[in-house]
């Protein structure tokens, strides 16, 4: 989108309750093939969110909402122990070439405000961060931390034209022993984080009791908040407790104070979920926090699929899709084990982009099946370059495809090497079908 | 087990109407935790199977039932393009190492009595092959398929020790011209052969006209009958058609006959699902084929995710299983593309082996949950070895946590290369709840 014309102290929520049609929800309008005073009508309900920060140049704005396809966020950023401007860059390219909806630069090594930056400015999809990170970077340890710190680390980011930024506002004092009965207690970085600094001031969380000074800065970049789970579960036998569903009830709150500030807001939610518990959850979260968009991480399914957590959140995240979840963060191989690499982001991606596609299927989106339809076609007409090129990853059809039939002259063939000719029953059948 | 006592003429069915519980029920009911009565019961009920052929000697007998826990099948397998003994034995190796429930030969190829032969010789669980594969190996083309060509290889297979059979015998002539209203047609291999067949003979399909034959054979040796779904759905657009449904209610007929002669019976099913009609699918098949145990492939819930399609099949294998599906057929990456390798299947089972225990721990199997927490309390408490152990691919995970994090002092470390030591959220949980 090339002319940005949103102003300061303007939300996409705000234009939408004054009843206005912005060039974003034109925009997101277009690309959803939905009516733009529908768009309006959602965002100005709350349950759809456009992040798009004013000062983000070259950003092509998303819809966030049960009502637009699902998205896919991708996590990437270095860890103090790895990684560098150059390997983020190649995770971006990689993660637009893919089809990533937005993408969370939630770096916490070196040179933070550089790389952050770069992605910006190469990133036409929304960018994501979570500002305690960078914040307690700048202190020496997490008792140093204070709302004067993260404001100045907000305000510096929204300056820079992130358009969305996690806040683990609503993990108060209160629901902190009740992390205690826990298996894994709390696994959210700035769940922990916030968790620690009121134990040691013993104060209440003050992302919670500042949360007005929070709004201030992000109204006038039109910043959107994805508020933070900080006490999400993190394992099957931690899920659906008292802590995480007394932490949802306080997200609803605010959530309420946001849209009374004109805010855009968004949830973000679990984690490790059973799968018979995850439409529980995602219907739970609709009732508490009045239908604002709900962005889940996963859910992973199982807690022994280590290695493997791409497929085990992925089934988890389509299942949530499938309920109404907004948006879905990927969850990559090495989730559990270490810092992903460019490979990693790549099948974290692709699990994801089939988890939203099926569910879009599923709630039969207008259209969501064409593509479907299409490949269908083009395999019972052996067009295996159609095939490719409508795949999700056409670089991974090609080369599996090419792996054992190589040549030109298979490009045509009525088979692949699954069954050879002789047994190939899409071939059988156009003899039998005579189509 | 070692002593395997059941003689020709006595099958599991039998014996378990008769009242009676055979070695293989104690067998399988110790390895599952449940009843050995419970189990006899279930057989006799027509809603658990134990596919053990009694010339299968050294098989570990598995039971295949909604009581049971959700069994994977591998399937494997030469074609004429490709692959040997070796290279399938290599296949088995790795099928056991990573859980395999059962294994289907489906080889086309060269060589497939001995291969099979080999494969019943080293593999501890139940093998099952598509006997008119090999009947069509043995003529030149369709046309000249005959019931004593099937009748001749289905005994020669059962008396090597093959445990179950897919016979596709529900496609009647009648449904073939359903199929023609698809988008792609049959799908099936098994199934197109046969369609052809009967429009070249102008006559009904032998395995269903013959069915009492195939059934002589498999009650002699207690070979299990895995209804094939010839007319299965090979796109979400042919989903749940009446081509499908059709024939799903002549292997429900056919079920009874078989039940009534005393053999043992699965049901295959699709295919190709949206993730809205799963558990529909999965209800239909119950209600239609009388409790047999439901045999499902996949379902992929999107055509688009070519050289993903373990992925996009586990997340329907998953809600499958959940539904009721009592065994899932895996799915590897290079479905749609070419023949698996080594890497492949293992890639596949392992995508499989999260769905079906994910269901487990969804449907409250006893004891299903246990693993999960295990690793919950391994993760909190940074043992990474014992993590390693827990996960369903300990090389896998280990060689991912390595990558970063090589030496032998990381093994205690109480943090991963994915935040470091000062944001690692559970690192901080555990100062913070004191445990």
């Amino acid at each position: 989108m090339k002319n940005r014309n949103t102003t300061e102290n303007n939300t996409q929520f705000i234009i939408a309750r004054r009843g206005d049609v912005s060039g974003e929800m034109r925009f997101v309008a277009e690309r959803e093939g939905l009516d733009p005073e529908f768009i309006r009508a959602e965002i100005a309900a709350g349950r759809l969110i456009i992040p798009a920060n004013i000062r983000h140049n070259g950003l092509e704005p998303m819809a966030i909402g049960k009502a637009a396809r699902c998205k896919v966020n991708v996590n990437i950023g270095n860890s103090p122990l790895g990684s560098g401007l150059e390997c983020e860059l190649e995770k971006l390219r990689l993660s637009l070439k893919y089809g990533a909806d937005t993408l969370m630069d939630l770096s916490t090594g070196s040179d933070i405000n550089g790389i952050r930056e770069s992605l910006i400015t190469h990133s036409p999809i929304p960018i994501g961060t979570v500002p305690i990170y960078q914040a307690l970077q700048e202190v020496e340890k997490v008792e140093d931390l204070s709302i004067e710190g993260v404001l100045k680390v907000i305000e510096y980011q929204a300056r820079q034209g992130v358009d969305f930024m996690t806040i683990h506002c609503g993990l108060l004092r209160e629901l902190v022993p009740l992390a205690r009965r826990r298996v894994t207690g709390i696994v959210s970085r700035g769940g922990a984080i916030m968790a620690q600094w009121m134990e040691h001031h013993e104060t209440e969380n003050f992302l919670y009791t500042d949360f007005g000074k929070i709004l201030d800065v992000c109204l006038r970049y039109d910043v959107s908040l994805s508020l933070g789970d900080g006490l999400r579960p993190g394992c099957l036998a931690d899920a659906s407790d008292e802590a995480q569903f007394g932490e949802l009830k306080i997200l609803g709150d605010l959530t309420k104070t946001a849209w009374d500030r004109g805010a855009q807001v968004m949830i973000e939610g679990p984690g490790h979920i059973p799968m018979d518990q995850i439409a529980m959850n995602v219907e739970r979260q609709m009732a508490l926090c009045h239908d604002a968009p709900f962005y889940v991480l996963g859910p992973i399914v199982t807690d022994i699929a280590a290695g493997y957590d791409h497929i085990s959140s992925a089934i988890g995240a389509a299942m949530a899709a499938q309920a109404g979840a907004a948006m879905l963060c990927y969850v990559t191989p090495k989730e559990h084990l270490g810092l992903p690499n460019a490979e990693d982001v790549r099948s974290g991606l692709l699990a994801y982009k089939i988890a939203a596609h099926a569910a879009d299927v599923a709630r039969h989106r207008k259209g969501a099946r064409d593509r479907d339809d299409a490949m269908a076609r083009a395999r019972y007409g052996f067009d295996w370059e159609r095939q490719f090129e409508l795949a999700l990853d056409p670089d991974r059809a090609r080369e599996y495809h090419d792996e054992t039939l190589a040549g030109q002259e298979f490009k045509t063939a009525d088979y692949c090497s699954m069954c050879g000719p002789k047994f190939c029953a899409m071939n059988i059948s156009r003899k039998v079908t005579g189509r």
